[in-house]
């Protein structure tokens, strides 16, 4: 766990997929036991089509939580797993998935005002 | 563009995220031209804290756009890009982004009913 | 194509991964037309354990190949691919396979000699 | 660790790259507290122009190598890093970097032969 210059506790904002070779072309219900995985540990996850994205307060957590997660889809019978991982890890602000979303969105609206959009 | 075997037309779910580097930690402002090159094309996308989606009827098409986004970040002023590209190409059944989330979840309701969780 | 401003030819460097879903486990049989077809271009490319990577004057013309390569897997009979890509594109000064990698370890030996190693 | 069902030692391959945001477009001094980190745990890596690429004896192993590089980097004075991980963890056989470099050479050096190339 860390803390920013301001006192406020870090967070680091993670992605992940985790992809299970070789049992068909349909692979989505290899990768519940994963999301099962974090739910077990009180990990609030966002699902997206592409990847799952979740806070932690560091990259040693975080990087618990996926090769648990990778682990667990490896129960069900899988024999190979390609598991992609990014980590934003930010220092010299708390930052968040809310608060990323929002400052892009911000920006974003800002540059239609000045545009005329 | 392609046409599924029962007819129906191919898609393909892109995920990618920009990197501009030297230009401070907050970076968000630089990536706006590059949405704004998305909504130019009538491209409808998901932005996450992590990453964008979006869906194409080919790779070529979806690379195309991403290399118009990436472009537009380098009008800001910015000389180094890292950019990030996940393709998911399914062939022998039509994938959407609502369609693969909702087969994530039904499944994970379907393994929670199970389980009696 | 793109040329900086010492009138050099810009370069990006570009590393892919393709991954065949539903094929078996052992997939490298099925990489092999992606390898071809960038053979059939002229494009000289570096494999490694975990992605290819190769130089092209542009983010377009880079993404070309690719799209090739991916869809070459295709004609294998596979029927589901997810493929990553990694573009680094630096604009102040030409960067290169080989002067990335001379960068690097040049900074290394330069660290180890000042601490002594 | 992990034992193969046939008593060989199980190894993942992982590739990551580490990106520091903010401290200008030439980054490879940055990257050298990272790889030096590797060395002092006696890791052998691979460095290529967009990754540095190693094998472990498990995802756990590996992304505790991978945690400790990434903080390393923070030591440099860097306030954002975005780090990317791929992990190739098979279980159904020994993988390792050149096994997997030489049996895709392998693949492409037989097709070459059958198409008379």
């Amino acid at each position: 766990m860390g803390i920013l210059s301001n006192g406020e506790e870090r967070m680091v904002v993670v992605e992940f997929s985790i992809i299970p070779l070789g049992v068909g072309t349909s692979v989505s219900k290899f990768i519940v036991p994963a999301l099962k995985e974090m739910e077990k540990r009180n990990i609030k996850y966002e699902v997206t089509s592409m990847c799952t994205i979740f806070e932690a307060n560091s990259v040693k957590e975080a990087l618990e939580v996926i090769a648990a997660a990778h682990e667990a889809v490896f129960k069900t019978g899988v024999n190979r797993i390609v598991t992609m991982i990014k980590i934003d890890d930010r220092r010299d602000k708390k930052i968040s998935m809310k608060g990323k979303v929002e400052s892009l969105l911000s920006h974003l609206k800002k540059n239609r005002d000045e545009c005329g959009d």
